[in-house]
């Protein structure tokens, strides 16, 4: 099987490091295909970000019809209510994928993330995927999403320490790394703290190939149903259906 | 004072009843600009178009740098925190403006919206702001957008139908009328039904002229503070800071 | 326009300060009659002192029949349901006008209030408004509602003390201050802080202006319906229906 | 020991069914109270009449300070905060005995009281104890409480309609009957509808007498301290505690 | 009336303290009879105990067909749902009915058990029963159970400082004690921190007087519902009904 | 991988199908172990049959202490806490599989299940994993579990019924087949009513290889610790630690 794993920012090393992480769990039948959105931001850290990271991640979108699963590598798990909408092939985002895995195997699960900005948004993302109450306390490690690039920044050791706090003062039993460019520590500091953790890249790769193998589709009759065909005005791709079965044509 | 009201989608039609609406109740010292987005669908009905129409928003709420409060003229708020990440103005989507007004005045409040598919991004919304237990129920009236601008339409009747369904039936002793298009319905349907129904459009421009003459601005501090400044590619403009008083220059 | 606004204790002081507070934000043809009760509790602090100041605030109530809106300048919100019950113009507590003006300048507000006693109130009152997620922690500066009165109390350095950590603690981006008797100290404690400050007082005017120039009643359908006429012993005014329209008459 | 049983509203001949009742299930070393209050509405329907109720109430508790314990006879549970401030015996309202004890017999209780006006209290009530997640629905007979009094009325039948709905429809396996008056109508609807039928009246004897007996009292260090002591103007009479031990003298 | 209580694990000496502590508040005419399991662990601590201590609880109801009420003597409420299907007489756990008699008397109440891994049980009855808004906080005073029989042990220093920092850091003005081990310090705990301090074992023996008093039994028509009949292999008892009265034969 | 399924009820024919189902779907180097209790009820129907089920469960967990990963095959999630205590392998109940599963390919998914008696369980775990608020409703199609096996009963055609209710009436866009005992049905009601249907047994194998296959364990440090030591009398067997890497020992 195909999937699609779209980095919805612009820099092209992080999709490397993205595209290595889900090749690295993938089965062997399955072609992982990482792309980086060709507009839009260069890393995503709040809301703004997150806007205009949407029309460029639905342009990958379109340009790859063929593929059997969708993954959203930001952990804000942006755009996915819209991609939903112009699939029915399973579109998941690493952040959701990382907050359900992380439930079969802890009580409680922390959160670990770059910048104070984005707790906001993991926190909305919680509630309305109905797992806020499994999750005590959203944690900002303070690092810039780039610097997680950089081996010379104290990225890591931040990010422990938040990890830490976490289990001690907000009585986690596991953590859940809240970027996709965290994606490489991921060993490293499940070996540190001697609780799971989770890593969203990986675990979205695995249940997209679940979803794919149990046939299992988005579904299109309510909140994600076809979009209604209208005209789109400026430089905005006008809708065109992908997926490989389409029930409106 | 100024105040700039966004129709996100791209319909003149709708944004000449958005302006007129809005202008009928300012008061006489403020200054209504009603534009719509240059880019984007023509109407927003559920999360694809509402993913698309952002940028043209944005790009509106950057051309008009010294307006003192902004209102975001679709129902479901599209792009609100977005938008209250790059300025520092008050911003008001017209979905929370009828759910609070409504709070003031009514113990449970309905809504009534145009299609199924947008009552999920609705709840959601009333689920963010907090309100959700103030709301029995989100109906919809299966009436596309568009349909509204059409006299020769069932809309009226249907959304009327609705009403009467959610004060029998959901408890409500309040209606929210759920699309920016049904502004000019709001007087005759409140007289239909004895009851308060309150328009998003009207309901914001009054609260944005409350926060102004409070001085009351968007708080950037925490989940709307500037955005960290960086490379855009493709044809999305860079970011760049709106509003009279810009903290971080 | 008429606005009523009622301090439901007996305290003459605060309610100069609060009717120079309202008359100073209202629009120009907005008359604001500011009173107190002449039956009551001098200061309102906790369920007992609020449960006997109902009655003085509704006798208020029914001398002004001609009034056009009604503000209840008590930050529990005191009686707030009755008054909606005996008439049906609208009737906006101060508590609520600052929580719902808070929500749309910022993400998460703190609420400062005097004595802890009071804490327990403001959150059953953030409960049933439903903006009890917007509100991460009520805090108490444990001022006595009086000692605001007194220029030599250190009462303000208090109420900043308590500022700074639901800021920085609490993750609260704007502040609401939950006393009528704090009005005095909104601006000086927004530039003091940096964030947006809320007071009730002039948030409520400016939101029954609203409400009266949109049109908008409280509604006479559901749990605010007009009292049934009955035999009321004691020292007790029968009931009477103010308002300007009145439908069961 | 001696329980003070108040019916906080004017009807003497409901003082006296709920004293018969009372007196019916106490133990016999229990010395049951039964008052009115001299002041106030004849029937408690909604806020209006239960914000007059609350001084009247007060004052017949002040006029019993050596009883054991305290009962409001209302189903709204009139001024259960206030009551609980100025003394340190427990205080149980009906209302919450009812919803409480409901728990321990059956799985979800449905709640079935007189008007529509009076479901919004219950419903706030219910959030506020907690038990709302317990109760699926609080539904109306649509039947005044003073037609409880009246033989000839179709008030039992009415009653008996919503429980079977209750039941049916709405999923409930016990039924709390939400109003003091109807206290004798327990069994009889038991027997017909085969579940537990709940009343508060029975229902709070017993617990306040198991309050009185493993000596638990009403906590006096945070929502519930003594009120400070304050002036009072007009017909209030000032705060004087009540109550066997009092802290603050 | 009899009332069976059973301690679902083996430890008679907890047994014995129980009864003690169960006689000591029971009425006169109430005769106790204390029972524990025959099979099954010595001490209920987590998820692992408690689902090996139901079988001999069961077994230990069905030996008391007579019985008028039944009282499950671990906090975890261990069995309750289970115990209620097999009888109609009322079934009380110690931790539900110490939970919903602190919320009579206190406005926040604070939980101290024992060990850490025995939080999450709790948290999860407390969310079952719909009483978690009303208890801030569960906290463990890391003392084994077993530690508690024995007098030489910090135990009840641990416990101290836990219930300290619940009134000081939580909010809670009331204490419950979350083990029946805990029992005998009731008092003397409640002596030294000047509030409510409440035991499920005491609080269930008059819960249950009550409910058997007032002729209130389990509803056997929902989640209750008598057992169907059907084959059990291996060393279980069959289902045979127990209680007074039985529907179903 | 050994993946061990445990049917915690009697019934062999059963197991078979739970068996023959897990391993259409299992990955090649799958060994899938499909193994029944020896002891307990010959199917599991409400609170009663569940707790007698537990014992049969932990022994065959016990029996297998070289498996990789482990499925409890009953749609009540049987046991999960006990088992995640005495392992550091995953453990996953088919119910909660399935819930996840249906979260990431719809907005608001329907269960389905068999009696009525069963809903407030399946109710209670929703809320315990945080899924309530995507589940709308369970509804019971009144078929008990063992009809599912005899192919003469209507048991598909009443669940097809309650499956378009939940569609229609409820807003659910995908459903979830609420009985191990429905999972060759699962293909049959996708295809009649075009939405995604999702079965818990298929569903539990994919995650559980994905867990094993990303090395995530069951977390050892808050409510799924290893229990302590301790003597269990009776017909229990001693607590012994399995899974591969045991860190107590």
């Amino acid at each position: 099987m195909n999937i699609l794993i779209i980095n919805p920012n612009t820099s092209t090393s992080m999709t490397a490091k993205i595209g290595a992480a889900a090749t690295s769990v993938a089965c062997d039948d399955t072609t992982v295909i990482a792309v980086q959105s060709e507009s839009g931001p260069v890393s995503i850290e709040g809301y703004y970000d997150e806007a205009f990271a949407v029309p460029g991640l639905i342009a990958q979108i379109q340009k790859y019809p063929q593929t059997d699963a969708i993954i959203i590598a930001c952990f804000d798990d942006t755009g996915l209510d819209a991609a939903r909408c112009i699939t029915d092939v399973p579109v998941i985002g690493i952040g959701e994928a990382a907050f359900h895995m992380a439930s079969f195997i802890s009580n409680k699960f922390g959160v670990v993330t770059t910048l104070s900005r984005s707790i906001s948004a993991l926190e909305h993302n919680l509630n309305k995927y109905g797992l806020a109450s499994r999750c005590p306390k959203v944690r900002a490690a303070d690092v810039p999403v780039l610097a997680l690039e950089n081996p010379a920044s104290n990225a890591r050791s931040r990010i422990s320490a938040e990890i830490r706090r976490s289990l001690t003062d907000d009585g986690a039993d596991a953590i859940v790394l809240g970027c996709a460019g965290m994606t490489d520590l991921t060993k490293a500091l499940q070996e540190e703290h001697g609780v799971p953790v989770i890593d969203g890249v990986i675990s979205a790769v695995k249940l997209a190939e679940n979803l794919v193998s149990l046939s299992l589709k988005t579904s299109k009759t309510g909140a994600y149903a076809w979009p209604n065909k209208k005209i789109y005005s400026g430089a905005m791709t006008p809708y065109s259906p992908t997926g490989k079965s389409c029930k409106n044509n």
